[in-house]
């Protein structure tokens, strides 16, 4: 059942007199629930809330974390249908979309059950003291990560279980020992309620403090806002526009404490094709990127909205083949009607720039909310001279640019923004003699692809989500992944500190046998 | 020699027409030699070769960047006693301080050396491709760490080898992969001249790429801000005051791409004697403690500025006898006439508030620039209520805070800002019963001490320097250490990358043989 009410820790509350709806775009009419927006007191609560449960949170072991975070997969499993009923209705997408991205959600928090149960992610390193060391005595010093503090998670629209309520950075920072305030995205509150209600379920089942979740809506900027200022909050996750992002971010680094704010943004996911591989297989490759910039509807932060080549035939057949398959793609439902709406004057806006030619778009009637995608196209130099062709349209849009030649090819890599990803299409050797192109596009990127597409973001430790900015707040944390953890942690030390009043992961006796820099030699071994 | 100019690269530079001199605070006359400061011109050459060198420098061998900081280090030996004499002429600290802190330096850059020669500390990561996956197929993921770009480097005045031109943030950097400018601390301009050379020196020995390196002259700071709005600089380390560090943290957060700023900043180091330990030995602790905070001149940024305890006859023992001893220890030398003069107008304005009593100070004449060491002391309420007494006064001044129970005590650390260090004195079990107290400290600081004096700051792995706002701008990374690496580098991942076009680090072969962690095993096997 959803009731449209907040949790503040454990306790359903609605106490403020704001209220909204969400938004069905497949059948463009609002949800019957009607969501209460959190109060100026609920905020305070909730920080406060997770304040307390931060002091017997942060030191609970990592097994029972562990049994918390699988608790709320199993809770969250448990809502069966329902669930995936009420995430389509607030999001349009399709129901096989909905069980995969819960797959991924319950995988992420059950890979941080596994990271966090035994101890090694800790980074453990002892340096045992020298008494009789000289001149000066060495001391004992060990240190491994600890827990920041309360963490406030911004739901995304486009991810309405993987990057929201119990999404990665959620189970990141309650892996990590933070307690989370979520601010859930106003286009899928009714989801929000529902995960949530899973995740304080289990937190009670399995005997964590109450305020260790927060579940917090709201249609505006307010609440965010808030919660990004409350002296309790020491970080942020974020996933959304660079505006949105941007914004939190220079709200955390006025604070009179900065914090951290770890926001994933904006990306164009620039793809190069180098020349053979345009000579050689530009048809096939029209096809599969028709494919990739109309995946999810465009809806994919890794959605690549600018594709690169150096002027020849194959460049010609590519664009040519990839207007004649784009509009062959069944178009299909956005998020909600303000997206779709942005889709449409964000995509006019580009195409209406001096230079770009419409390659091919989709013409037919669709219906509401449903987004028509577009190829265009542009002269390097065009593009070069005109910032706003750099700026990505959330949606199926793509963006080729035609390069005069490798030079100009360079000049362009180098003067992108910061990116998720960026990929190299290239037959056998050619990319031996691109190394140039190689280096700048890294220099610009988080991830870089041989010859495949950058939509699928794997979930694994060897996955880098994130880039230098816009792409994220901070290149050097990734927002997938096991390492997400590092976001919320900090190294802490301890001197000379009694051997039983140390964390079990730094005892002499190493009683987790977990992995440990032990003066400067790594080892399971005890002291 | 010293020429007064600044480092472009390899080349002597001094196109500028502002100068400056240094200043011997023990003889209190300027020193001979002419600084000229950096002109705009020569801060965008510098930026510029240093964008330049990064294309290359990021991409040597571990081996190469080991060569490298051990040729520095020789360096630097190489300049023997006539480098010692600078630096005291400088800063007006002993020759012994100046070895020692030399040694210091020097071990730093070998243990960078040590640390990067071969390939583990890139934390390499690799997930093999799973073609036949169901429902989709895995691709190939590989990820380690990689230079995240120029990095500019402060200069300290307290350091001006350890935490200056080739101190720890510069080896860090160096070791990362970063070409490095730093803004030389004015100060001690010549001896950053001196040490410079000795970098530039092992630079051409070693055949590092002109840029790699940089020494920029500056008395104000519009240097330091052009260097940290430079849109190719992409990060800053700094040591300092609270005032300075944010300047450039607030500067770096505005920009249109904003860059972190590692700051290390003030701290007055709480000190927490227990009841028992107050009752057994408050005049062994009054001893030592004298020591501590006159340590230096009170120079260091671990400096003891506040002791904490519970109103007790023990307590009262201590504060006599701290007064006793205080007024024993000769005073000193502070570095310079501007640093003994916010001295004693800080010392001033803590003395004038209401309710501070001065248990003791140093009155009889001093030379110009020593600084007369105080302890004063002031009730736990009172404290509360006065921020301006939780602030560093820099130099040999502490405050004693006389608390009226446990529960006072706690809630004055709970109230206290970000810390480096926190120390607790207990005698035997008492620490036992102090469980609230001691986890309020742990989220106050960086680094918690049992028993011992927060002075002397241990360069090895398991040490945290650093900690909550404003010990530093980001709890999550040390200013010493190995670990300081990290502040300085991005995780990056590459998708099905051919093989031989890898990083050494991530190729199938593993010809380094390090620690990798293959399909989630920690391995040195290769694939």
């Amino acid at each position: 059942m959803i009731t449209g009410k907040n949790y503040i820790g454990n306790q359903l509350s609605a106490i403020g007199n704001k209220t909204f709806k969400t938004f069905n775009p497949l059948l463009n009419i609002e949800n019957e629930w009607e969501i209460t927006e959190a109060s100026t007191n609920e905020v305070n609560q909730a920080a406060k809330l997770a304040s307390e449960a931060f002091k017997t949170y942060s030191k609970i072991s990592g097994e029972k974390k562990a049994v918390f975070l699988r608790a709320i997969a199993e809770e969250i499993e448990a809502l069966g249908d329902d669930l995936l009923q009420v995430y389509s209705s607030e999001s349009g997408l399709p129901n096989g979309r909905a069980m995969g991205e819960r797959g991924r959600t319950l995988g992420q928090l059950r890979a941080f059950a596994n990271h966090v149960e035994k101890g090694n992610w800790v980074d453990a390193s002892i340096d045992t003291a020298q008494p009789d060391r000289q001149p000066m005595p060495k001391v004992d010093l060990r240190k491994m990560n600890v827990a920041l503090g309360p963490v406030v998670v911004f739901g995304a629209s486009n991810f309405p279980f993987a990057f929201s309520t119990a999404g990665g950075d959620t189970a990141a920072a309650l892996a990590a020992g933070c307690p989370v305030i979520v601010k859930s995205h106003p286009m899928h509150a009714a989801t929000g309620e529902m995960v949530s209600a899973a995740v304080i379920k289990a937190a009670e089942k399995t005997g964590m403090p109450n305020g260790v979740f927060s579940n917090l809506n709201s249609s505006g900027i307010e609440v965010g806002q808030a919660l990004v200022q409350h002296p309790n909050v020491k970080a942020v996750g974020f996933t959304g526009s660079i505006r949105g992002g941007r914004a939190l971010f220079d709200l955390a680094a006025k604070r009179d404490e900065p914090i951290p704010v770890l926001a994933e943004m904006g990306s164009v996911n620039p793809v190069i094709i180098l020349p053979q591989a345009l000579k050689n297989r530009a048809e096939d490759l029209a096809k599969i990127y028709s494919g990739s910039i109309t995946l999810g509807t465009g809806q994919f932060c890794t959605n690549p909205g600018l594709i690169i080549g150096i002027k020849s035939e194959g460049l010609t057949n590519f664009v040519n083949t990839l207007a004649e398959e784009i509009v062959k793609v069944e178009p299909s439902c956005m998020l909600h009607p303000n997206i779709a709406g942005a889709y449409e004057s964000n995509k006019a806006n580009a195409m209406s720039q001096s230079g770009i030619k419409v390659l091919a778009g989709y013409n037919e009637d669709v219906k509401p909310n449903y987004a028509r995608q577009v190829v265009t196209t542009v002269e390097g130099n065009t593009f070069l001279n005109n910032p706003i062709l750099h700026h990505e349209v959330f949606g199926p849009f793509s963006l080729v640019v035609q390069c005069e030649n490798k030079e100009q090819l360079e000049e362009i890599i180098i003067n992108l923004e910061g990116q998720l990803t960026g990929t190299i299409i290239s037959d056998d050797d050619e990319i031996r003699t691109f190394t140039s192109i190689v280096n700048a596009l890294q220099n610009r990127v988080g991830r870089i692809i041989f010859n495949g597409v950058p939509t699928g973001v794997e979930v694994c430790p060897s996955m880098l989500h994130g880039g230098p900015y816009p792409a994220s707040t901070d290149s050097r944390f990734t927002a997938v992944g096991v390492d997400s953890i590092k976001r919320f942690v900090r190294p802490f030390s301890y001197q000379d500190w009694p051997n039983d009043l140390l964390p079990i992961e730094l005892k002499n006796e190493n009683p987790l046998g977990i992995s440990r820099l032990v003066n400067n030699v790594r080892t399971t071994s005890k002291i």
